[in-house]
This record gives C-alpha cells, sequence and structure tokens, in this order.
C-alpha cells in the first residue's frame, strides 16, 4: 500500500491502473469506512483512500481544530482491508491559495461548487455553506483521482444524496455507490465524532436509532401521519435529555418532504448529546 | 469528421482515441475559430469541436434567441479545417431538467461554479452572472469530453483567465491554451456578434482597436499615467458614438488593475456600437 501527499505523485501512481474505485474520507477510520472499502474492492482492481479533513466544510464554530486525526492507525486498518493507495494530502496541497489569517485559514479557494436548494435543508439549515465545502472538495478530489466508481456511506444521507447530484449536473463519468451504515452492537452508528461522547453518553446514544426504528414500524405497521410521528419521536429524544435539530420523513429520491404518496421514504434524524451532534437515518418502503 | 450531439454517443467515439485536444464554441464560427481548432490540431491527434450556445451564461436581456445559428456552415469549415469530432449538444442534453417557464427556460442546473471575484468586474460588471453560466457549462464540457489540452481565444481574456482559474482550482487535468485574436484587415476583431453591424457600423468599429492601439503605443513610449489614458481613450470613443463600458489596463497574470510596477500589462475595452456590445483587448510588455 503506497501513501501519497502529493497531487502530482498520486497522479504518477495512478497512471495505467485500470479501474479505479475511490473513497473519500476525512479519517479517523471505523468499521463503517472499512465497510465502503470492501465494497470498493469489489468493484475494481486499484482502490484510492483519501483522507483529509477539508476545512471547507466545516463552519467557523464547529470542531475542525479537535477533529480526530489518527493517521497512522488509519494506515493500518487501510492497510488491513486491502487499499492500494492512501492520499493524504496537506491544507496547502489542497488549498494552495491558503494563507494564515488570524487564528484560522483563509482558503482562497474562490471558486466553489454551489449545492442544490436542498443543501439549505436538514442538516444545512444550521451548517451554513457546509454542503458547498463538500461539493468542491469532491470534485475537486474527483478531478485528481478521476476514479471510475466511488462509495459513500448512506449514515450521511444528505451529503450522498448531493454528490449523487454533483455527478448527474456536472455530467462526471463516475459511479457512485452507496454503502449501508455500519452500526454497534447498540444500534448506534459508526462516527468519528462517537469519540467525543462520554461513557455514559455512548451508552444512551443509541436512543436516536431506536427511536427511529419504532417510528419506522409505525409507519409500516400503517400510521399515515408521518409529522405527527417525527414531532412524536423529536419530543420524545428532548425528554431523554437531547438537543434536537430535525426528525424529518423524506422522499428517499428526492429528499423532499415525504407526501401520502410516497412509497420509498427515509427518516432523518439530527440531535445533541451535550456537545456532540450525531446524525442517522434508515431508509424504508411502504 | 462525426457529428454528435448525444454525450453517451460523444463518449463511445472518445473512447481510446488517445490525446484529445478541445475547441469550446458557441458555433457562428468565423477564422478566429479555425485558428484555435487549427492550434488544438497542433497538439493532438482528436480534436473535438462543440457548439452549443448556452442559455446560463446569457442575462435575461441578453441575446440568446437572437444569437447567430449556422450549424450547417459551422461544420463545413470545421471539416475544411480538420476537426475530428462536432459535439452539438441540445439544451435539454446539456440541461436534462430543462423546463419551458413562460417566454424562456428554467433550466434547473441548481448546481454552478461560482466565479472568482474578479468576475464582478470589467465584462462581469454589466453581465451580473454570465461568468458563472460559462464557468459551469465550461466544467460540465471537460466533464463530458475529458480532453487533454483544451483552446481558448484571447479574444474573450476575461473568459479565458476564468477558465484557468477553474483548472487550478478545481485540479482539472487539462492544459489551457490561448489563441491569438484573429482581425479583418481593418484591425476589428473576429467575432461572431461583428454579424449585428450594419456596414456603415462595421467601418467605424476598428476604431476600438485603433484607439487600443495608441494607447499601448503611448504606455510602451513611457507615459505612465495608465488611468488617465484609459479615461482619455473612453472620453474619444465617446465622442466618435460609443456607448462605452469600460476601458482598463489591467496586470496579464492577475486582471487586478495595473500598478506601476507591473511589466506585463492587458489593455481591456468594451463599448458599444448601436445595440452590439464589442469587446477587444493587446497584452504587451513594457
Amino acid at each position: 500500500m503506497e501513501i501519497i501527499a502529493s497531487i502530482r505523485e498520486l497522479r504518477n501512481s495512478l497512471n495505467n491502473q485500470g479501474h479505479i474505485a475511490f473513497v473519500p474520507t476525512m479519517g479517523n477510520l471505523h468499521d463503517g469506512h472499512l465497510k465502503l472499502v470492501d465494497i470498493a474492492k469489489q468493484h475494481a482492481q486499484c482502490v484510492v483512500v483519501s483522507i483529509f479533513v477539508n476545512p471547507l466544510q466545516f463552519g467557523p464554530h464547529e470542531d475542525l481544530a479537535n477533529y480526530p486525526r489518527t493517521l497512522e492507525a488509519d494506515c493500518r486498518k487501510l492497510q488491513a482491508a486491502g487499499a492500494n493507495i492512501v492520499f493524504t494530502p496537506s491544507v496547502k496541497e489542497m488549498y494552495p491559495d491558503a494563507v494564515s489569517a488570524g487564528e484560522g485559514l483563509n482558503l482562497r479557494q474562490t471558486m466553489k461548487v454551489t449545492s442544490p436548494p436542498i443543501a439549505n435543508e436538514l442538516c444545512g439549515a444550521s451548517r451554513p455553506g457546509h454542503f458547498d465545502g463538500v461539493a468542491t472538495v469532491v470534485a475537486k478530489l474527483f478531478n485528481i483521482v478521476q476514479p471510475d466508481i466511488a462509495v459513500f456511506g448512506k449514515k450521511d444521507f444528505q451529503q450522498l444524496f448531493i454528490i449523487r447530484e454533483l455527478v448527474k449536473q456536472f455530467n462526471l463519468p463516475i459511479e457512485i455507490i452507496a454503502g449501508d451504515t455500519v452500526r454497534e452492537p447498540s444500534g448506534l452508528a459508526m462516527s468519528s465524532r462517537n469519540g467525543y461522547l462520554t461513557e455514559t453518553q455512548k451508552n444512551q446514544a443509541a436512543q436516536l436509532y431506536k427511536m427511529l426504528e419504532s417510528i419506522v414500524l409505525r409507519v409500516r405497521n400503517g400510521t399515515a401521519e408521518l409529522g405527527i410521528l417525527a414531532d412524536a419521536a423529536s419530543l420524545a429524544l428532548k425528554e431523554l435529555g437531547w438537543d434536537v435539530d430535525y426528525v424529518s420523513f423524506r422522499n428517499q429520491t428526492t429528499l423532499m418532504p415525504a407526501t401520502s404518496e410516497d412509497k420509498q421514504l427515509i427518516v432523518l434524524a439530527a440531535a445533541k448529546l451535550g456537545t456532540t451532534r450525531l446524525i442517522d437515518n434508515i431508509d424504508f418502503l411502504r
């Protein structure tokens, strides 16, 4: 397995590699990521994993500085999982005109991809600019790696949706494959941000998934009032001590609010335990 | 020479073509375009020329509906010039979710490339959104054609600058080559919009280039007051009956307003004769 930090070296290394499958990550890898690598291996001879904590997708008061960086452990896991190349660019490599500006960085990435209107709903409502930052860095990474397929996790379903739109609207010759969410035995969706949780919080955290599971069950059993169910779940989570951002039933294909005709549904939620913001979702048919 | 309207067919046809050089155009081809094709032929075995009048880069009161469309004549010229493939997508092919909306089109290209701040100056000041539309369609065309090199004319220098930024900021593996402006014997820069001019206006139109030539000569002869020269040229054009948008000396590399230290300069101008907006520029060293 090669570990490469420079775009030029990566391109040299990828020359004549045949089919390439790509898994972009922010590192601090868990079994959810390794599942995506596994899917990638089933689709191409050469699997490239990028590890890059992208400043452009963090808001000014978010956890960019504290985001867990565990490169050595990540590389050991990727080697064991059978990745061929790990791309670990610096901020300077990805944003060459970045300059220090006080506490932070001025990235001088003045050209960006703007996201579709859905980027202002769900997670986007409380994270303005987040999905523009995601779409921009993914467009850059796609152009650098030029993969045939790319694998994204369903846990970040809104992100997956926007990446699919990116590929469609910009005619990128890349097939996007979705990987199922990997969960702890408790049901808690694996996430790098779980590392922020205290032991007590971690025991509590599966409540989010269990709440979604219970309202999905009620819909599948015939309850039609999706809005009422979502509000009730939100209230119940609040009573359990969560600071709820949203619980929302949507159409799986369009991410628009679910109507009574929609069959392919997804329920998505975001809520904070203490200062840690967790997200989860379940897609299902009724 | 193949003429192809579908993205899928184009991709099939481009498979295993070796090096590809690409010349994006809006059609109504003149010798300036054919010069770009000639440059492309010197760089690659396969030359692709696109002809697409891109609605996304036209403002609501601009000449989209009347923009000259001359596909048959264009194809004859391209065949003679040695192009290998002409890509002539419909609006529906480039913006598949476009729907008619009253008089116009709702393109539903909700994800766009936003241009750098320079896009709000010079031509961008009077054409808001124009360069976002250019950058977006060029990004799409680049992803469709996946050329090794692409050739753009220097006549649209600000566009050339923004395309170079697009390639740099989005890490596109494409080399951009600039083609010199081709001129009528009078000095008038060739442009599809010259076809809007009356005979009288056409005789007058070379004044724009001659005015730029005369102030460039004065700078090369030692005149240092660039702002004063530009204002004088603007005033002189107005007295000749032009509706002047701007005359501006800039740094060739950054397109920032030229300072007294800059050696690599360019003077750019835009002005209307009647209802026809013409642009021109001269890059030079002092």
